[in-house]
């Protein structure tokens, strides 16, 4: 299973293949062509630009026309900005990175993603050869994405349909093994602790009030999810504020903490 | 109904400030707001990097500290590359990005994007007064996203959920009704207030403890969505604590409420 690769056609600043080189590697691609690149790519601004993925641009391959930097691919995918006056199906990046996960994961296939040049984008020429367009959908009243941010966009939908394809591969949810969850009961010795030392303050005042400001404040505290460390620090800061200055008990950590 | 406003604290670099403004118009979003910035941004160089988003340049405005960034807003997500060693939710830019579009749409609240400094990224006590990080999913043998690609992808991904909700005729008007969402300003009145009441009764007993205790409780207390009303119940509750049986004050309704 071989992830897509990013055919630059005619790249002019270096910086910028510098910087695709990196938009790629964040997302687990690899393979960089280049069509009749203007510019120069092993040099000390592509590969500062490339933020240590060198290893991409050193592997870069240029090519003299599409046809032979797209030899080995079943498919490739055009990124346009404009719509063209061209019958080709037009997908958001959502909408393709799935197909193309489908294409390489489920058929062993090849797949190119195409990005022309900085100023003016892909040749109808080039577009033709593409099984389908890929445009971002952008504001309509301010549409100005550059290249590496178009790859970086293409790259991610993909490195997202893949994620999601693959349960383990995605990023694992945090764990609360050093600072486990508060149980119930420990919730209610906060609240029953909150609730004495407000009777005794005389925050209640009337004792019809109380019912309901109880439930009000029963109510704020048990929408969320504290550790026990934290319902610890609740009880720690309820102490300190009805006992200033003395030495308040803190609550016993329970065994195995 | 706000588009999220694109919360930078501490840029360093004009151009990366220019990109931030592109890639936001690109998506749809107006309101940049910096945390002492640490560079010019209405300089050419970030007019050029804009590529025509100045608007967003000269109406991006700077604050002293992310409580003042954020006084308006009902809820800040935090973007961190790393995991940090907190209890707070990690959410991909997809997942977080409906659930963005909702308290916007259906209940007119307003969010912030909080984004760290390119070198080092956000610390843990901005952090720690969000509601939830979001984490981009990359290769995990090379993330380097930089600030402007972090920008575009949770900007894009806002978008998307944007385009993707059918507006339905049908939806209720958002309104804020008889209990509004805590406003970020409430909610630091509070802590502002539990913080001033624990150094009095000596909580903190020693100074190297302190910023790691308060952390952990505006965490505690950002993670969760409180209403007004019950941002001036906590406050009552800490006023009672302090000043048993004593009229404590009670902080004042907004006029109109």
């Amino acid at each position: 299973m071989t992830p897509p690769c990013v055919i630059l056609v005619e790249p002019q600043l270096d910086q910028n293949i510098g910087k695709v080189a990196r938009a790629m590697l964040n997302f687990g691609l690899t393979d960089l062509r280049l069509v009749r690149p203007q510019t120069e790519w092993h040099n000390e601004t592509a590969r500062r630009l490339s933020a240590g993925a060198e290893s991409v641009l050193e592997n870069a391959r240029a090519f003299d026309d599409l046809m032979a930097a797209s030899f080995d691919l079943h498919h490739l995918y055009a990124t346009t900005a404009r719509p063209r006056d061209m019958i080709k199906e037009v997908l958001s990046p959502r909408e393709v990175a799935p197909r193309i996960y489908e294409d390489i994961q489920t058929r062993g296939e090849r797949v190119g993603l195409l990005f022309g040049p900085e100023r003016c984008g892909l040749e109808n020429q080039d577009i033709a050869l593409s099984k389908a367009v890929i445009t971002v959908p952008l504001n309509p009243e301010f549409s100005s994405l550059n290249l590496a941010q178009a790859v970086v966009l293409v790259a991610y939908e993909y490195f997202q349909a893949q994620v999601s394809a693959v349960p383990d591969a995605a990023a694992p949810t945090p764990t609360l093994d050093e600072d486990p969850p508060a149980t119930k009961e420990e919730l209610q010795g906060f609240l029953g602790q909150l609730d004495q030392e407000l009777e005794k303050s005389g925050y209640f005042r009337a004792a019809h009030r109380r019912a309901m400001m109880t439930q009000s404040l029963h109510n704020m505290f048990s929408r969320m999810d504290y550790t026990s460390q934290e319902v610890r620090t609740l009880r720690g800061v309820v102490a300190a504020l009805v006992n200033p200055n003395g030495i308040y008990s803190r609550p016993k950590r329970k065994r195995g903490e």
